[in-house]
């Protein structure tokens, strides 16, 4: 393991993403938007204050919108990319300091891309029926949904910018001077309306399907996403990256022999026991992931644990998607996907 | 005028976007995502709940999501799109029946196109503080905003697919097989809880500004944002299309001067008056528009109201930019683009 890192590595320090590859005009063989799952839900407007009137009618909930672009000609494994908590699909789009995010890049790298919005978060939308109801006074205020709306300081600790707030890691990779960028993609986050299983994770798996096997990648929030998606319909997973979670590390027999028929990779940055206070603790989140791809090596499977700064490269924030390393990194995934998911040889270094 | 648009009319006939060419791989000088405007906010966690502990910190607001592609060559002036209630910018990409929608084919007829989710909508985000406040008790439920969530049945009526619900004009341009999916981009409004002026208002001008000129185009909602940023700040608008909404009849001289300045296209589809129900009234819309228009051009203004029956254009629904025939009122849009902001011959037909 240890020596096909190193290898990893010095293929990527020699060969870094040309930036003028990267100016060249984008083609794309098409682009698009569309909805996976949603059903109706009838809604009726009650309540004692005639003021504040709810719709009556029927609605849609629980839909997932997702975004794509494919590649002109290639062969290579769909890419299915979910953010994290209180943020949108413009996590892997261009960085907060204006450099390329990773959905361009590993469409340039020859991947139809598919992003999504979680369900209950942007584009997707949210059920907006409970918040009604209390309006009308139809249920008490304590069913109101807890709306997850990260502050600075909170965005700060949890990202692992600095040891305190305001205060960046000397060797941090993330474009500090641009954080402000950062806290503009910063939304509130409905997930505690959602029912059980999370729609997204049911959406994944179908989108999964449609695309007739893609790589599912996670972050945070939703890093663990991937899995259960897996664990719904493993049918079209192909491969999964887990980026910076906490692992479910409980998981029955049974549902541990799925997952060790998908490959899968966990990745972490730096710094995870550096920052004071903030409600993560990514050295415990690490454990767990540690503890969870050995339960899946265990079982037969392919799992791997990417610890960044074990590798050599150091100083990467939990929004490493957005570091100033972020497309180095984003070339461990394409060459472990090439690897492991494909069966090739590392193929973006061509 | 009207010798006008029977050239316009005999010309897009003759000339109809050539399917194949749209299936050529689309070709982009860039493309990328940033946002406008945006303050930050001190939120202070409050309330006799102690179960409920609502954010503390700084969070930032009123910021507007954008997302851009740029054609590889030309120098057309940029076109900014930005969508209607209780919906988000998925109104400009694929149409519900997984056609082209206009963002992209505008791109591929050479112009600069942004993309912009209104701000409290999708990937701007939305201020949740005040739900927040009203779940820890801080403040009581008549706070709350009203969120707009339009029902499949208002859907339906306002948008004019039909004279009554599920049951379509027969001449209907809308993909009416394919609602569902319509109704899945449907997605809470919380335009409630913005300040005056409009922070969307605010931040379009200021797009405009960056863009160094731009045409802004706005829907519903959305019709009147164009000139309501213009009012703010004329500098960057170089254009204005605005798209079925009520029209402003009671603008002061001055106000009219400054968009007298600004060439301006206001289009309205079929079926104004043929809706039982609703809570819009589009017959009275477009009365209000003819106003507008006539104000305009009495101060010595550009300005056009093209009512698409009256040219020969049969069936369009308030959701133009979906309904089966969205490029051939693209190419209007385009050719008007082209002859009244950049003084041109059509473009689009060569």
């Amino acid at each position: 393991m240890k020596l096909r890192f190193c290898v990893l590595m010095f293929a990527s320090a020699m060969i870094l993403p040309a930036a003028d590859d990267l100016k060249k005009p984008l083609v794309l063989a098409s682009q698009g938007s569309f909805f996976v799952g949603g059903e109706s839900k009838s809604v009726t407007a009650s309540g004692p204050n005639p003021q504040a009137p709810a719709v009556t009618g029927d609605i849609t909930v629980n839909q997932m919108y997702v975004q794509f672009q494919t590649p002109v000609g290639g062969n290579h494994t769909p890419i299915v990319m979910v953010h994290g908590c209180c943020l949108s699909s413009k996590t892997w789009e261009t960085t907060p300091d204006g450099r390329m995010g990773w959905n361009e890049y590993f469409v340039r790298k020859g991947r139809p891309t598919y992003l999504a919005d979680q369900v209950s978060r942007a584009r997707s939308g949210f059920d907006g029926s409970r918040i009604n109801a209390v309006r009308t006074g139809a249920v008490p205020p304590s069913q109101l949904p807890n709306i997850l709306t990260a502050s600075h300081q909170t965005a700060w600790a949890v990202f692992r910018f600095g040891p305190t707030f305001n205060t960046p890691f000397p060797d941090g990779q993330f474009p500090i001077e641009a954080v402000d960028e950062l806290y503009k993609q910063m939304i509130p986050d409905l997930n505690s309306l959602l029912p059980i299983p999370n729609p997204t994770w049911t959406n994944m798996a179908a989108l999964a399907v449609k695309l007739r096997g893609a790589v599912l990648i996670g972050h945070s929030e939703s890093g663990f996403y991937p899995e259960q998606a897996a664990l719904i319909d493993p049918t079209g997973v192909k491969g999964i990256v887990s980026i910076e979670m906490p692992c479910v590390t409980n998981l029955t027999s049974p549902q541990l022999s799925t997952l060790a028929k998908i490959p899968t990779l966990v990745m972490f940055g730096d710094h995870l026991g550096d920052v004071k206070g903030g409600v993560a603790n990514w050295a415990t989140s690490f454990e767990s992931c540690q503890t969870f791809v050995k339960q899946v090596s265990d079982a037969g499977g392919d799992a791997q644990m990417m610890h960044l700064p074990k590798m050599g490269i150091k100083g990467n924030s939990h929004m490493l998607m957005q570091d100033r390393n972020n497309l180095q990194l984003a070339d461990l995934i394409l060459d472990w996907t090439d690897m492991h998911v494909e069966g090739k040889k590392a193929s973006h270094k061509k």
